[in-house]
């Protein structure tokens, strides 16, 4: 956006009906009077706006008892039959799709193993099956899906679709939105699924739109999403938030899926801890691990790590308290260089028995310099399996035009 | 700035009046047909604002030949002489003054050794001697100063214009503006000198005010200023961008004005680079610089480390090269986050012979993620003395009563 953008009247009252629908959708049923209060507009205004809404299929409005007065009032709420959206999150280990009306009620959900097939093509074709059955099996007309939005981990260009580098998948530069785009009659979008994560989170949390907030998946591998003057952050490039590839241990040989050493995830991340147990037990470590394996090291993961830990092995402790270590160093990072609100932490790693989380906090605070980010909060993030999918189909504004933007 | 902020018709007249103001002191002298395709505004409205910049004393206009045509047509330029600002720089070594008009030509330039008396009040004393001589040495009325901005390293609560912390000054919480406004007739704000350097380096450079900017300043000390969809980025509690105390050492012992240790700043800067430097004198290492401090390590500084590297001392060369390491970690770990258009680094480490800056530059891609940060330019940016000074006296906005914005 340049920086001498005019603003003129259209623009304006766009900018107004984009407000009312989403207080609506945020608050609703809410009555004309509340609203006018809240986007700071007149009543015949909102009025206007709200009739604009209802015969667009977006609105409904019904005569509800006042809240105070419990007499009937005219109440707006959204429509959630007119538009339904698809999210889908390809995890390295799951892929997941769910389909929400325009209200955010959820219609249906659909999960199965991720496979990597041998070609993209093929696990494309994978991923539009999948979208084609949770729209069958929910039994909604197929004209209502406004959008699908397909989000995996690593450096997604938002406005092309391009997959520029996903090194838990080993892709690299896939027109992923084109090839699904091919396949489906819907409208597509392709995202980050970390982007989708604060997503979900600034929208399931009141008062969240407001603020600055990162939000860290902490599973198999590690992302960021980053939320800030109501929007998501995109860099230059389109990439940006890649916690997962900070270094954090400048002498490590540790190698990352990225093809560099040091990198938080290849400390970590779920895949390291599992990696570096694995490797103990080849190399004879005393650990619990080595009997729960039963000869096998190949099967230990890093749920494994935390139960053993929970039960005094030491090998176990010392790892997960490295682990944390390192992230509260890379979160300390964080919030020197961007002093956020909120930062939420989310994903798998978070949902083990034990005080991981803690110490994560303890070493944070140990190494974020005085007094920056005096305001951060830190807390636990949603750890329901479906944040991403269901965030990703928040992704779609509610005005069609806008959908690349 | 709440999400469902009103957008009316007063508000979209102050931005379009700011937008032809900033037009003209951007490309002026202008006229009005182009400043009309700039701003996006019809050649009326342009007159209607212009007559009102004109009667307020901050635009002139001339008749002088068109650059095309050469026929005599009607040019607006910044009125200099109306709105005179200010702009301090508190550094560790050498506090400097400079006085611009509203078209940024200077009109004084004052610079004095920062001696930290022992209390603040002693401090602030001198710096409003220093803004009382800069002003008073210029001859300039004293009622066309509209602005006083002094500026500091560490952390400056913008709106409040608090130094919460100055790890270099081992100052905790001073109500520096307070201070400073009690002293003074003029308005005055008080700024981080990182923000005030990223404000001089997007101004100084045609079509940076629409990109982000991130801007390192590595002299005695290590911080950082950046510059998102055309305003600085402040920080939830009002701090960010400390990349000098990211934490770039996991294991190292080195202290840090901060409190903490393995900082950039502790590790990389040129306190640091002394402070090594000093200490392997003492511990009788092998260098150059043991003969050239003749026998009193205290005065070596950072500049003699690059003298002797440049003479192939072997210590001085690999206390650069970690120097750059360190450094280059740092802009990839920044780099991964925040995705820019640009960095500029400047500051007093820069000026010394040597390829600092291309070892710097050689760290930096090989630490940074494949892929993130594709468009990112690394810079030289002004390595001019002034140039903290100068971008202070851009901190203010042309309408008044956005001052404490």
């Amino acid at each position: 956006m340049g920086k001498y953008q005019r603003m003129d009247k259209h623009k304006m009252a766009l900018m107004n009906k984009r407000n009312v629908m989403n207080c609506i959708a945020e608050y609703g049923p809410i009555n004309r009077a509340a609203i006018a209060k809240k986007v700071e507009l007149s009543v015949p205004a909102i009025m206007e706006i709200a009739q604009e809404l209802i015969q667009q299929g977006m609105v409904v409005s019904a005569k509800m008892p006042g809240k105070l007065s419990g007499k009937p009032l005219e109440q707006f709420s959204i429509c959630g039959d007119h538009f339904r959206y698809v999210g889908v999150d390809v995890g390295r280990v799951t892929t997941r799709f769910a389909l929400v009306g325009l209200d955010h009620g959820v219609l249906g959900k659909l999960k199965f193993p991720t496979i990597q097939v041998e070609n993209e093509s093929g696990f494309v074709d994978r991923i539009c099956q999948g979208i084609h059955r949770v729209i069958d099996e929910s039994g909604v007309d197929k004209a209502t899906v406004a959008g699908v939005c397909v989000t995996m981990p690593g450096l997604i260009e938002h406005d092309t679709g391009w997959v520029i580098f996903s090194p838990n998948f080993g892709w690299k530069d896939i027109p992923l939105k084109q090839w699904i785009a091919q396949r489906l009659p819907y409208p597509v979008r392709v995202e980050s699924a970390n982007r989708a994560q604060v997503i979900y989170e600034i929208s399931t949390h009141k008062g969240d739109q407001d603020r600055t907030v990162f939000c860290v998946g902490l599973g198999y591998g590690i992302g960021g999403g980053f939320y800030y003057k109501g929007q998501l952050y995109y860099g230059a490039s389109g990439t940006s938030c890649e916690i997962g590839h900070m270094r954090v241990a400048n002498h490590s040989d540790e190698p990352c899926s990225c093809g560099n050493t040091g990198c938080l995830e290849a400390e970590a991340s779920g895949a390291a801890l599992a990696r570096k147990a694995q490797r103990a037990v080849r190399e004879g470590r005393q650990t619990a691990l080595r009997d729960m394996c039963e000869g096998d090291p190949d099967r230990i993961t890093a749920r494994w790590v935390f139960d053993a830990a929970e039960e005094n092995d030491e090998f176990c402790r010392a790892l997960i308290d490295q682990s944390a270590r390192y992230i509260g160093s890379a979160l300390a990072t964080t919030i020197n260089l961007l002093d956020p609100d909120k930062i939420y932490l989310c994903g798998g790693l978070l949902k083990n028995k034990g005080d991981f989380f803690q110490r994560i906090l303890k070493y944070t605070v140990e190494m974020q310099m005085y007094q920056a980010g005096r305001k951060v909060e830190i807390l636990t993030g949603s750890l329901d399996e479906w944040n991403v999918a269901l965030g990703a189909t928040r992704l779609f504004p509610y005005f069609g035009e806008d959908l690349n933007d």
